[in-house]
């Protein structure tokens, strides 16, 4: 770990609720652990008429909250010491100049780091405004906070908009999953390991199922959600770098451009959905009303903010195929959604049936490989042993390991491991904008179909794990979603 | 499971050892679940002048101390009432008559097992008297104990006055390895799972290791171990029979055939060791004074009734190869050895190494499974996870289950499933005649070896892993013992 890279890190957005509740947090536990180089800077900016003790006083308010362990008021101390802020508006250039005082005033910082933590519309001034002041030099590194685009022209826009004043490996294109321990650990299985890639392939896998499951409803962001959905939310970003992590090659290294080159051969041989293939292979879902625990649950049309007529997905499943020499055949089936049963995010691997049982009662598919990132972060190996006594029965059981339990070792937080990523340069945990845009437009037709079809989203009650289409969609292949295996 | 089998079982030796300390446990335990025909009979015979009554004494004093679990007054009141007791000596026709009149007065008995838990020079005999009294019909199955001879031979001899008198269908030989739950389960593990069986050979297979360590010494059985040894003890029985299970062809069937021949198979694929080879790819090793928490532990020589100038082995350790496509160019190092280290039985596989390392630290040879028969019941598969942090760094951990506490229901000991196999008539897990004399086949270089070698064994300390030879004959294939790995 270098910790000799001496940092000033502006942070646009800095009252904002990702600030409060994630990157401040997250520096502090950084700085907690000794991972800060001793004189960088934290400048939160913002539009926001504070100055430095104001600022300080809302931090204190609204950031230490979230600080679950490691606290120590000594250590807060030291840490708030390296917090200055500044009022800066995106679009009024005027404002930057104080900016860039105070960070051209400094001449041993190695390294600049711009935070974007704003609506993406503010990005064009923002970098723009910023090469004004000369914050777009080598020593400059950009990180941009997801959405990062609504759709492939959207984000195409963005990409063309700070690309005109920053270099590709100056863009930090922040995918917080990226930054997730469990979901790393995936490539050093794969990778690290000889037992595994033997498998790893449409000889021994009969299918593999990717789910991020919430169980919350979208809650007081019904405004925000309703416009975003869960294919945007979820599916583009998160789940297809989830399929990349499992479905792509080894790598030549773990090198940034050798992994996201990898990556990126994925999303490329992702088969392209047609309109039709959409209505086939793509579920659409919203949730209505349920009950838990005796409490009814919302259904997604009376949550505040949410239009009565709204068509937005809370829930998507998809059925993809990978045309390689590796995964053709087997389907990768996606899924996420709010107000499922439970909270998991999961890559399942299903072997194939085994053909010849000289067991009593050995069941078909006796294999299937569990890699659960949340909540916690394990590995089961669903296997068939001896049944005890008498006669040649069988029955299942799992070799596992939790990860939690088995590994000491502080676990920092996704975006702890990115910001201490993105002050060390590297750039292997986040997205190049080719990657970026091959998995925008591989999710485009279903955007399209969408906004044409006159079928409403599928409704699935809250509580549940879908609609019952989604069910139908593995069901046609002779598969089971996870929780009915 | 059968328990409408009414039988009688016949029990030579039935005052001995192995009897009161097994045979009479186990057979109480199989009467306690419930799994013996309720008019099943035991007749205890042997040479000793007893009634019944006087047996019933003795098993009293000296069998039920061996009842560990699920005893109760009550089931064992209609236990014993089970046994009569018969004295037959072996040697005397006219002392078989009363046992004989026994047997035939009752006409619903399925079948009669004899059980010969006796010194091998009465099975020719007890067998020709048996015979005389009709006892050799289709309803008698002959129970054969170790030591089913001391060499080819001998075996021969053994397996040719048996057969002189019964079928080899009726012949169960014991080798109570193969009556272990753990051992079964192998075969479980490899054929009714889909994702061992690709990795389960020469191309991602290292090595394999076959351990059978104890860590008692002779203790008062000096006179008999002396003139058997380690390899007749166990190298020739139990660890064969860990290897075949390891090493087979998947068979057609559990049927008891269809598995004897494709253990017979893994035998007949062993490279034959030329008296030259044993030199080279077998240790042989005798233990010699240590110490254990302070307190000194006796060398062999040491023990009592061990002749001060014995060369016999305490310790075998040998280099083995399988000659088939399987299997070709993996060692399979065998070991077992009194006074060892550690008590534990196992099977270990080393995968190969990984060639290509692109984590900061990953190992070398990263996968090893690991199959615990004792102390516990488990298997451990060593894979390497990626250690939290910034960084690319790995470490090994093990995705593992312990069968004990994984699978519920009773796990019966060794002998009371071989027993309760006789009874129902399943020969699987028992010798063939065939299967046994290629076992011994194989190892007669090595006694003749010996028998010609001007070296002693290789000392080693008591509570230590062996002798240093054992270590070098790994050492030259850049190998280790797995408690060195």
């Amino acid at each position: 770990m270098n910790t000799q890279t001496n940092f000033d890190l502006i942070l646009f957005g800095a009252t904002g609720d990702l600030a409060m509740r994630k990157l401040i947090p997250c520096l502090y536990q950084a700085h907690a652990a000794g991972l800060l180089h001793p004189e960088g800077r934290i400048l939160g900016v913002s539009r926001s008429e504070f100055d430095t003790a104001a600022f300080l006083k809302k931090v204190e308010s609204d950031s230490k909250i979230h600080i679950k362990n490691h606290f120590s008021d000594e250590l807060w101390k030291t840490f708030v010491a390296r917090i200055q802020y500044l009022t800066v508006d995106a679009t009024r250039p005027e404002t930057f100049l104080a900016l860039g005082e105070t960070v051209n005033a400094r001449k041993n910082t190695d390294n600049v780091i711009v935070y974007l933590s704003t609506a993406p519309k503010f990005f064009t001034p923002i970098c723009e405004n910023l090469a004004a002041i000369g914050l777009n030099n080598e020593k400059v590194r950009i990180v941009l906070e997801k959405p990062l685009g609504t759709d492939l022209k959207s984000s195409q826009e963005i990409n063309a908009a700070v690309g005109a004043f920053y270099q590709e490996k100056q863009i930090y294109r922040i995918d917080h999953y990226l930054g997730k321990e469990s979901l790393q650990n995936l490539l050093a299985l794969r990778f690290a390991n000889i037992m595994f890639e033997p498998l790893w392939n449409n000889k021994y896998l009969k299918s593999v199922q990717l789910t991020i499951a919430e169980q919350l409803g979208v809650e007081e962001r019904g405004e925000f959600y309703d416009i975003t959905g869960a294919l945007r939310d979820m599916v583009q970003n998160h789940l297809m770098q989830m399929l990349c992590m499992t479905a792509m090659e080894k790598p030549a290294s773990l090198d940034a451009d050798a992994v996201r080159d990898e990556k990126l051969k994925v999303i490329k041989s992702l088969k392209p959905l047609s309109l039709k293939d959409v209505e086939q292979n793509v579920v659409r879902g919203q949730y209505t009303p349920g009950e838990k625990d005796g409490i009814r649950l919302n259904g997604y049309l009376e949550e505040h903010q949410v239009p009565p007529e709204s068509r937005t997905e809370t829930y998507v499943a998809i059925k993809a195929e990978i045309q390689n020499q590796r995964w053709a055949g087997v389907p990768f089936y996606l899924r996420t959604g709010k107000r499922m049963a439970g909270k998991v995010a999961e890559i399942v691997l299903n072997f194939h049936d085994l053909d010849n049982h000289i067991f009593e009662n050995s069941q078909s598919a006796p294999n299937r490989l569990v890699i659960e990132l949340q909540p916690t972060e394990s590995i089961r190996l669903y296997t068939q042993v001896k049944t005890p006594g008498a006669g040649n029965r069988v029955e299942t059981t799992a070799l596992s390991v939790d990860m939690g339990q088995a590994i000491e070792g502080r676990r920092a937080e996704a975006y702890e491991r990115l910001l201490l990523d993105v002050i060390n340069g590297k750039l292997a945990l986040f997205n190049r904008r080719d990657e970026l845009e091959a998995a925008w437009e591989w999710v485009m037709p279903i955007m399209e179909n969408w906004s044409q079809s006159l079928n409403p989203p599928h409704g699935y009650t809250a509580d549940s794990w879908g609609p019952e289409a989604a069910r139908a969609l593995l069901a046609r292949d002779g598969n089971l979603w996870h929780e009915e295996q």
